[in-house]
């Protein structure tokens, strides 16, 4: 997506530990001319898959998930506690993600209202490192019977494992900009 | 706003402990048609405060803030991060605010860059209860030296100190459900 790549070209932030920030239109502050354009490019990427729920994880990828139901008819959208104290509500389904940046595990959760075996949802969040959110958003519909019919991420980097663990699963996986590699000179090459 | 009052009775629940929760349409699960008419309303009510920024708080005060920034034409959403964790970013303006649900000091942070004083700042969030959020980030506002243009809360009940005490300090507080009874039974008064 041109748009989205220009965009975290001049405006993201390398840190040193190969972090990626985009802080300044995504994930702290929001453009949300930038957050609909994303919006509409993920229904264009996933608009026959189905999908009659939107599945996300706070706090980051609710924004992109709530833009992208106005594209898909306002189906939808339930987004996933993160806590790190486990076993928080009862009767949730519940999976683990462990966080490399923060180097914390945390419990996800979704409550078993929001999600049975006559969905079919589509995955979306921000950032698609490892792939751990990614999986546990998986494992609880899993969990629930539901059917995942697409995962979509706003941004991945090619160079870690998420991306081809997740398709290696059987998923049809969707990124918008794909960094191939980062520099500390702020240098960004996309793929 | 009576579209969402009704909302709320029909499928809101009360809780044990004067609890309201709203999780199957605005708080978990969301209905962005509802969510766009919430945003709607605060354009109807705030049309005239001239902010060119809204301030909210992780996590569901960032779909009301995205949805609401579209009918004042696109201007900025910033929200601010909540950490039990102090001091995490660098150079952040900080606040503090106690959860009486959880019973938790949170540190809530909003980078430097994202706001100053040139700002004009209408601050939303999803409940106004005791008023330690919407504090928090007013606190935030002083401290970058924005101006508060307005407060706006989706639900508050009204016998709770929140919406009194921050009018007390001065500014625009504006609530779209005011709740002015609750019982165990399910029942649910308005103002």
């Amino acid at each position: 997506m041109r748009l989205l790549e220009e965009r975290i070209r001049k405006d993201g932030k390398i840190l040193p530990g190969d972090i990626l920030k985009i802080d300044s239109f995504l994930n702290h502050q929001i453009d949300v001319k930038l957050l609909d354009s994303i919006g509409e490019e993920f229904h264009e990427q996933f608009k026959n898959c189905g999908a009659n729920k939107i599945l996300t994880i706070e706090s980051s990828g609710i924004a992109i998930a709530t833009s992208a139901s106005r594209y898909f008819s306002f189906i939808p959208v339930v987004f996933a506690k993160k806590t790190v104290a486990a076993n928080m509500a009862k009767g949730a389904y519940e999976a683990k993600e462990h966080s490399y940046t923060r180097n914390i595990e945390y419990t996800v959760q979704v409550s078993r209202e929001y999600l049975g075996e006559n969905d079919k949802v589509l995955i979306l969040d921000d950032f698609l490192a490892n792939g751990e959110a990614m999986h546990a958003l998986i494992d609880i519909c899993d969990q629930a019977g539901a059917k995942v019919v697409g995962c979509g991420s706003v941004v991945c980097k090619t160079y870690q494992p998420g991306e081809k663990r997740i398709k290696d699963m059987g998923y049809d996986v969707k990124v918008l900009a794909r960094v191939s590699s980062m520099s500390d000179d702020g240098s960004i090459e996309f793929e």
